[in-house]
């Protein structure tokens, strides 16, 4: 096994098909603790700095909710690019070289590609990206990868359908490369033209061995043979025009009527929140993994933090 | 009794008289638990979830440290409107599902009629509405009769007046059912036209046997029966003109003077925070309940969360 | 030994050797503590209220880790200003005397002077100044002293020389007179004419028996005997003019050449955060003591609150 992670900066670092075992064998055992209502105090006196200089309720709930499950103690800063020394022009490398004197550990948020990075670079305890703008989002691609684990009880051989926008969701960015650490791996990508899969990543993912298909169809057709169909937003600030985002927006969405016609087996997927894209009426469908997925965020971010501090 | 209560929406729910009193009681245990400094843990491992889509560090803190000295632990989004997935267009719905599974129960305030309620709807764990807008705020009427339960040993045969704005405060509205739960409950209604009690309410509480006497009048005559005076703030923006509010403003101000007069048991309650309509000179008035209040409001939310939760 | 301190408003509080010395040595006890990762539950089952009307999540993480590293709890209010009963128009004295009644102790930083002291007024429970405007930050002058005492072994016969906006800096206001605590302290004033120490102070300083020196140069002919180097920040909107402001800004300035001529067993000192007037390159410098200086915040306010509390 490689030398253990100092910081979670980036997916890459996440490559490792033994530390994913590692992660998700913990990640189980904690979920299956929580079942039992057994307590575990194993970051007792331990403290989590949550620092997001960008809003995400969830993304910051669901990393605080596991310190504490796990016994450890927060301190919180919802909104520090407004409340913090940043604003008097601190460099965020001296912020975190601070608040590292205070917290055992930082999760930072960063509405800016390569802060958390900046951040990590002279901290004295370990820092989690938790999202930095067009970045990376690591630990979602932790989490999904953990629920198809999960629900499908492999990660070899898959067959995997993304749709939306593939070109400025950093999510999926994250999330194919590190599915493809396994073997087997068939990826249908399922976009409007302007908003394809960057060539960088579709050529990176087919070195490594990855099977892709790229079309704009959404229908049974192209989603029938997926064993996860991964659902993203598609923002209307990324289009030129109010029409063509409004006809984007219409196609990609994954009604009640194609989500009952997926393979029995299949499961959909999406970081949420959800717009139009995902109705409602989906999450009565079995297929639909999307809250699972959310909660997996809990078990997983716990193995994560007891793997780093301990 | 009657089913165990899911979530807490609408002081309907609370109106029984054995879950008061069960109730009550808890709440009178902790207050003197805390008294001796013994420390319970009977939260000890479980999460609260504060959802604040509204400003209030009073309530907001007041349930915060009712789940810590019950040994819960506790998520809180201090403006959650500016910060939340709700800014990308995400349903409440949809929110609450997500945090029911980081949480153990969520405690909402929104600026919204009706939100907590759709809130509730989907939510996989308890939600505790601590306020939505004009609807209503059920745990400061639960502590508003509990404070009137300490200080005058009984709940039966009040007379109680209630005093400034009582078209749009959501106190009044949800505490005068509460109230008329106990046999022999006289109310005088002291507003001036424009905000007096809405015909609904009054209808209801005549149905229920309250004897209802409306007044404009302020002033010994009027108040020098009561065992309860409750105070509310008239807030300028309830009005047509600033002359309007002006003229209003000055005449229901409760002085040292009338607070001198009023019956010698009599308790005056106020649920903060305070204008002109209570000056700080009253405090040293033995009968002046209202910090008191405040403060019950610990022991009570204490009381429901561990009725919620256990 | 004096009363026991109620509230902690001003550094006149803290002019007391005997306190001093005892606080000293319980943050030392606690900073050894934590070497050893023993835990302490001094605290276990009490609440601290983080009150905050003005941005600072440094000194608020600083306090709240304080207090959860003892064992406690915290409520916390990043932006009270826009989010509390303050803006319904409540005075401070009743906020304070709420939250007291929620809290064992009030954490409050204030953008106006002598606000802090009005909501100690009123407070059940003790109240401590994290900065009000340009009034004080005693807790700042206490880990100031705390470091000086820790790294030079002594704090009797100190040369100090404190640099750049004396006339502002409440940091400075607060840490010479507890200097002058101790005898033979000599001050070497180093700043642009316009922004000198005001001259009360000054006359304050002289009268404790203090041996000033003013001067505008900043070179290693007047730093070349101080024992401790008290950099500040000069801020733009000090100044009437951008030239004005651009022409101090680069002379005082602690370059690594100077750093490098200061004498070996000086310390250099910054309350952070800071800008360019303590270039990053002077971090390697065995002299720097800043970072140390904020961790030492962290001690001498668990020392604070255990002080306080019990």
């Amino acid at each position: 096994m490689a030398e253990k992670l100092q910081h979670v900066l980036s997916v890459k670092q996440l490559m490792d098909v033994v530390l994913l075992q590692d992660l998700f064998e913990t990640a189980w055992e904690f979920e299956r603790d929580e079942v039992e209502r057994k307590q575990r105090m194993r970051l007792s006196g331990r403290i989590m700095a949550s620092m997001f200089y960008e809003p995400s309720t969830r993304t910051r709930f669901s990393f605080e909710a596991a310190m504490q499950r796990l016994g450890g103690g927060v301190l919180t800063a919802e909104n520090a690019v407004d409340n913090s020394s940043s604003a008097k022009g601190e460099s965020i490398s001296d912020t975190a070289r601070i608040i590292g004197g205070y917290a055992d550990v930082i999760v930072m948020r960063h509405f800016q590609k390569g802060a958390v990075r900046e951040a990590a670079s002279n901290s004295p305890v370990p820092v989690i990206n938790a999202g930095d703008g067009a970045g990376e989002h690591p630990t979602q691609a932790l989490l999904d990868t953990y629920t198809i684990r999960k629900e499908l009880h492999r990660l070899h051989g898959l067959r995997v359908a993304v749709v939306g926008d593939l070109k400025n969701g950093r999510t999926v960015h994250s999330l194919l490369p590190l599915l493809s650490l396994f073997p087997g791996l068939h990826v249908t990508l399922i976009a409007p033209p302007s908003l394809r899969l960057p060539q960088e990543i579709c050529a990176e993912l087919q070195e490594r061995g990855v099977v892709l298909h790229e079309t704009e169809e959404f229908s049974v057709t192209t989603l029938g043979e997926a064993d996860v169909v991964y659902m993203t937003r598609v923002q209307q600030e990324r289009f030129a025009s109010v029409e063509e985002y409004e006809a984007v927006k219409s196609v990609y969405v994954l009604t009640e009527e194609i989500a009952d016609q997926l393979k029995e087996e299949a499961i959909i997927l999406h970081a949420l929140p959800r717009l139009e894209e995902l109705p409602a009426g989906v999450d009565r469908n079995l297929r639909a993994a999307y809250f699972k997925q959310a909660k997996n965020g809990l078990y997983v971010r716990m193995a994560l933090l007891a793997y780093l501090l301990e």
